[in-house]
């Protein structure tokens, strides 16, 4: 029998709740034992609730009780759920988690702490809710030198910019929508500054490298400059707009970014919308795979927390490795980062300016937008770009291409 | 140090010695210890080649050898790979292997053999080449009871059916150009009538069940009548064919087949094409995910077979359960599945006797190729539309819809 407490309450705790109960055929057959839910802790009660016996307000009943073999870290943040994370893992118990920032700021401490004491600290439903993708990339990828990930990790500014492409809606009414529908916070800078995908890339790309990604260093911009003409020009090049988490080793460190990319039919990534989230992988041997699905929800993440649960069981007493270590990684600076771009300007601008500038353009798109043309330029790299495109006269916006 | 021995050295064995030789730092890292290859079984010798020192002819001095732990069975077929996998299992060596067909007719038995010598047998490369799927089903998706999975399976028919979409060609000459390139075998049964991917579907059906699918009870049509005809009224239904192998838990058994469907642009399968795979799993808590990635190829399945020796090494003298017992799923039968039908009849069908055996038609679609028509059936019954279809007059085929 594997008695497991659960901290905090929220969506994705009574989803723990909700899984390990529905399922328990299943998760006790998968786990070799039964697995029940001993304690929820919360600070609030929940009379009527079916766990209302079962919430306690002081952790140290979880930490103390030596039944307790798996903790479920649900609350989000980085205090007290850092702490408590300590502190279970310090008294031997596996702690399974969905707090991405948690993960991304001491993951590989936490994950240290937990070899000391033969556990296990699991976080599958950090990156991509319900995806697996953290598993397979360390228990099923394992013969793989991962050479990049690119992925859509962020379900709100998936569905922002579906509905944009979708509707031709601008993007504060866009937003708008999304709040109202329940797909975007109240306050959303989070999601569309790019914040939780970059955080997302940071745990992959720790585990890509084996050392340490910290999120502040991952380049980063978000989609609240994305306009409906920028939608236009993606349309008539038979393109997409998409927030991207990249990862990619090269010669000189890991090139990381988050930032919206123009992304063609041919990538696997050009169907994914609303908030249906998608990961590639590309391997040195295997070449690429994709992992997709909801990438947030109560029961798609719940239910990787109680993959992690059963995992745990499956290794009472044993920590199976993660090779994440606390030392950086080296980052490549994305001044090198190549990339093709995408540029509107003003009709005023003399298209001999642009071709002295950027060379010939590989596209050139007139009429599409009054008052203005848009071209893209070849691969260049950020820190050459970024200069020319300072001097360009008339420069209205520039996206990415994949 | 782990010591393996891979038996057959033809493509997949060729490529699990390529990838245990030139990933071996990853691949060490992540077994715990140094694996390398000992011995390669094959009838042929390889003057030249880096392992020539390596060939034995006699699978003996591997089953004897005490040092050899895991056996990678890259030979194909039924024998003698089933006996050569038996007794490698019976000496407590593990064995993981590329064989669909021999998984398919003998992974439960071969499973449990291993179970009662400590060992493991293991098969992710069966099934969808350098898919991660195997493992993500039975160490991720592990909270969950998948209700179905549905997939592109076969990369040679997808091919085919990519070609004739694009570009209008027929099935015969669009089959003469894949053998051509190599993505056809000259013998091209197994693929084409769709035998490969019935017998991946009993594996990954064996697997949702716990019990076991034979092949050879899965209701097949594989793709050899598809016609020029077909894919234009697939595209004037915004949809593409595609072959898809299905497995639907119902209250009346496991529906399993493998047909050619009509797939929309809102499955995630649509814009898979070529050579590529893709398995969607449709679990009751996460709702879909999907696994995409090279379904075949030398080193993608040979990474499946080598992070099967890392598993199989990682776990050395202990079993890993796979739910999989020999005995029977029990099945719903074909009869009783219900799709919607796209039906082409000859322009002298009077409209009446449509509407008569079917109900009004969902969609019709005229003057698309001369002197026919077509129409969609609402949902119903295998049963119920083999009956009424055999009564029309004037009838010229029928594919089901997604």
């Amino acid at each position: 029998m594997s008695k497991v407490a659960v901290l905090g309450y929220g969506t994705v705790g009574s989803g723990v709740v909700e899984v390990i109960e529905k399922n328990q055929d299943i998760v006790s057959r998968n786990a070799g034992e039964a697995v029940t839910v001993k304690y929820v802790l919360d600070l609030r009660d929940f009379p009527g609730d079916p766990i209302q016996d079962r919430v306690v307000h002081d952790v140290n009943v979880i930490l103390e009780d030596p039944e307790i073999s798996v903790v479920c870290e649900t609350m989000g943040g980085n205090e007290p759920a850092y702490t408590f994370s300590k502190k279970a893992l310090e008294a031997g118990k596996s702690v399974c988690t969905s707090n991405k920032e948690l993960v991304a700021n001491h993951g590989p401490e936490l994950i240290r702490i937990a070899k000391e004491h033969n556990c296990n600290y699991f976080f599958e439903a950090s990156v991509g809710g319900g995806i697996p993708i953290i598993r397979p990339l360390i228990e099923a990828l394992t013969a793989e030198h991962v050479m990049e990930i690119s992925g859509i990790v962020n379900g709100t500014t998936n569905y922002i910019l579906t509905k944009m492409t979708e509707e031709g809606a601008d993007f504060d009414a866009t937003l708008k929508d999304a709040q109202e529908k329940g797909y975007a916070e109240r306050n959303p800078e989070a999601d569309i500054e790019g914040y939780d995908a970059r955080r997302k890339i940071a745990i992959l790309s720790s585990l890509m490298s084996g050392k340490t990604v910290k999120d502040g260093e991952v380049y980063t911009e978000g989609i609240s400059k994305i306009t409906g003409e920028d939608i236009r020009y993606a349309a008539e090049l038979h393109k997409t707009i998409k927030l991207l988490a990249r990862s990619k080793q090269t010669e000189s460190g890991y090139e990381v970014m988050v930032a919206p990319f123009l992304v063609g039919k041919e990538s696997p990534l050009f169907p994914v919308s609303g908030v249906f989230n998608a990961i590639m992988v590309e391997g040195n041997m295997l070449g690429q795979s994709m992992f997709y699905g909801q990438g947030a929800g109560k029961l798609a993440t719940a239910s990787a927390v109680v993959a992690d649960v059963i995992e745990a069981t499956k290794n009472a007493g044993k920590h199976v490795d993660i090779f994440w270590s606390e030392e950086e990684t080296k980052l490549a600076g994305v001044d090198s980062v190549k990339n093709a771009f995408l540029v509107r300007v003003k009709n005023e601008t003399p298209q001999e300016e642009v071709t002295k500038l950027f060379g010939e353009p590989e596209v050139l798109i007139e009429n599409l937008v009054e008052g203005e043309y848009g071209f893209v330029t070849g691969s260049i790299s950020e820190a050459e770009f970024t200069g020319k495109y300072e001097t360009l006269s008339g420069a209205m916006g520039r996206i990415r291409m994949m």
